[in-house]
């Protein structure tokens, strides 16, 4: 066993807290990781709040992992000591089901679904239809944390050109982003809108952007249109000006909301061609009632889509290698987390808070 | 001008009774009707009764049309004197747009959108981006009425082999479940689920059964069971049995809810496979809030369907000759029709009522 060192909460009101706490040690086939950075996702706040009435306390979160390996198991062919690596929503998966055979891991359908990284697995012992728990593990400590032991195939490589702390958020504001605008088909052309300029938001423009397409984002705050048009965003629209979004009636090919809570998407539909998706990825939770009558006229889809699978989040590590692509970050020390939360859920950060693990120490 | 009788309504509150009207008669490339049945849509209600909030009076609606050509203008090359045809819910489009252009004229993207067979066009003068009627008309009066005009490639071949009042649904009922159907690719074998068994779901039932489906009709009424099967259901599932809904758990392909108003749709999507639509084609209004937790861990979409184009229409009807299928109909008179409004708002048809006009002489 290993005695870890990390900051969690012990309930949905508590502040994060420094802890001790075990983890298991590498397995044959698994990485030992130094944490180096570890981005603040608004899902960290959502889950440490219990605020998807699934969280097992302590809640030590943390998904976003950027470290350096440590350790390597004895049957570790992927990774060696000193690389650089990367961790991100999941940590394993059934390994068995039409979904984790077709590299779909993110789509799990084995009875505990995926492993996450922290507060994993996604569907727990009580809830699985086995009443089981394939995983053997009730709760996942993630990267808030000094170190994590990951099983080396969900350990992504962290291309040499990103600079560690800003790649950080591409593991999973990246491919959360990245993997919907892969799967329904975006390509160089299109017209795309992207709703909220958050940490999901401002990589979702870049990626676009490197993409091919021309971007636009939809905001309703005035004072975010510079920072748009810093990030390559070719439009910004306020989305209560109602002569701007009819001008763009029957003009996108993709769009996708990045909204991080529930919201009306009825207005965007118009926006879209027929046969054209929006694709939800920021609001786990019901949303503001849809419209049949919008989307039946050109028929159009709402979709959902969660992070994305290993190989896509290498994909979008390698795509943003390729085209110089990290996040906007501001580095901070892990005692700042819980003003970090604040910060973040007021909107109040450019664009993604990341720890700097090395805090932890001192 | 031709003088018509049918059955409008004056006002949202008023019944349908007898009315005198004139229509335009038939120009070079039109087709004048005897019209000899009519369905009664669920939608016909909604527009008399102004539920879509932009109904034009009088509403004399009727669009699941079956009659037998009287007269047809010089250029007419599609239709003769004598023809049994069918008209369905358009009897134009803008034919220039991209949407027309490429055969899917029921999502015209012109400033009038389609022209309605009754209540056209879809978008009024007064709310078009050109503020213009590019049809020339305000008002277009439907099948409750002895005969209609209806420009030729509008008109559908309705195939010898079905009974001409039983066919009639085919013309709404039977390309409004088919067409989303074809084009989200339906095909032997895929497990079906139908929400909804009136005037579109027991159809939907027949076409998925023939294209060689595996059909589960989902019911909230115990006493559907017997008609669900009799109509070539495999399975019958009441929608609060819990036990029978977690068995059912991802194995799905294609839903398609006919349900005629606001309805929610969240129990249905953990029986989808990953990848795979709900489609609601009964609920032209918004709908209960949709839980994207539901949608994106399955990444699966939910989307609109309207009707169906001119080429799906006459598809529809060419598979039903070919498969032995029409409507379940109950005949009724035009005298009767306010009163089948009302059983048709309280479920109590079996399934489709369908006006005789014959009974208009009387």
């Amino acid at each position: 066993m290993l005695t870890c060192t990390g900051y969690a909460a012990e309930s949905a009101r508590a502040p994060l807290r420094r802890i001790q706490f075990e983890r298991t040690g590498p397995g044959p086939s698994e990485v030992l990781i130094d944490v180096m950075f570890c981005g603040v996702c608004h899902s960290d706040i959502h889950q440490v709040r219990d605020e998807w009435h699934n969280t097992v306390y302590p809640c030590l979160p943390g998904h976003e992992i950027v470290g350096k390996v440590y350790e390597i198991g004895e049957a570790v062919t992927l990774h060696k000591v000193g690389d650089i690596v990367g961790v991100g929503c999941m940590i394993d998966s059934c390994r068995k089901c039409p979904s984790c055979t077709e590299g779909s891991e993110n789509y799990c359908e084995g009875p505990n679904s995926w492993l996450a990284t922290y507060n994993g697995p996604m569907v727990p012992g009580a809830k699985a239809p086995t009443r089981e728990n394939s995983y053997g593990r009730d709760n996942t400590y993630g990267g808030y944390s000094n170190q994590i032991v990951v099983p080396e195939d969900f350990v992504l490589k962290i291309p040499a050109s990103l600079k560690p702390e800003a790649a950080a958020p591409l593991l999973c504001a990246g491919v959360t982003t990245f993997s919907p605008m892969r799967h329904f088909g975006v390509k160089a052309g299109d017209k795309v809108g992207i709703l909220g300029l958050g940490g999901l938001g401002h990589i979702a423009v870049k990626l676009a952007k490197a993409l091919g397409c021309e971007v636009t984002v939809f905001t309703t705050h005035a004072q975010k249109r510079d920072a748009a048009e810093a990030l390559g965003a070719h439009h910004v629209v306020l989305e209560n000006d109602e002569d701007a979004m009819r001008n763009l009636t029957a003009s996108f090919d993709f769009i996708l909301s990045t909204i991080p809570q529930k919201h009306d998407v009825n207005p965007y539909f118009p926006l879209l061609k027929r046969d054209k998706t929006l694709v939800a990825v920021g609001a786990l939770e019901p949303m503001a009632p849809l419209n049949n009558m919008l989307t039946a006229f050109h028929r159009q889809s709402f979709s959902g889509s969660l992070i994305g699978s290993i190989k896509e989040t290498q994909e979008v590590l390698d795509f943003c290698a390729a085209n110089d692509i990290t996040a906007d970050i501001e580095l901070i020390t892990i005692d700042q987390i819980n003003d970090a939360f604040e910060k973040v859920i007021n909107g109040d950060v450019r664009f993604r808070y990341v720890i700097d693990l090395a805090s932890l120490k001192t």
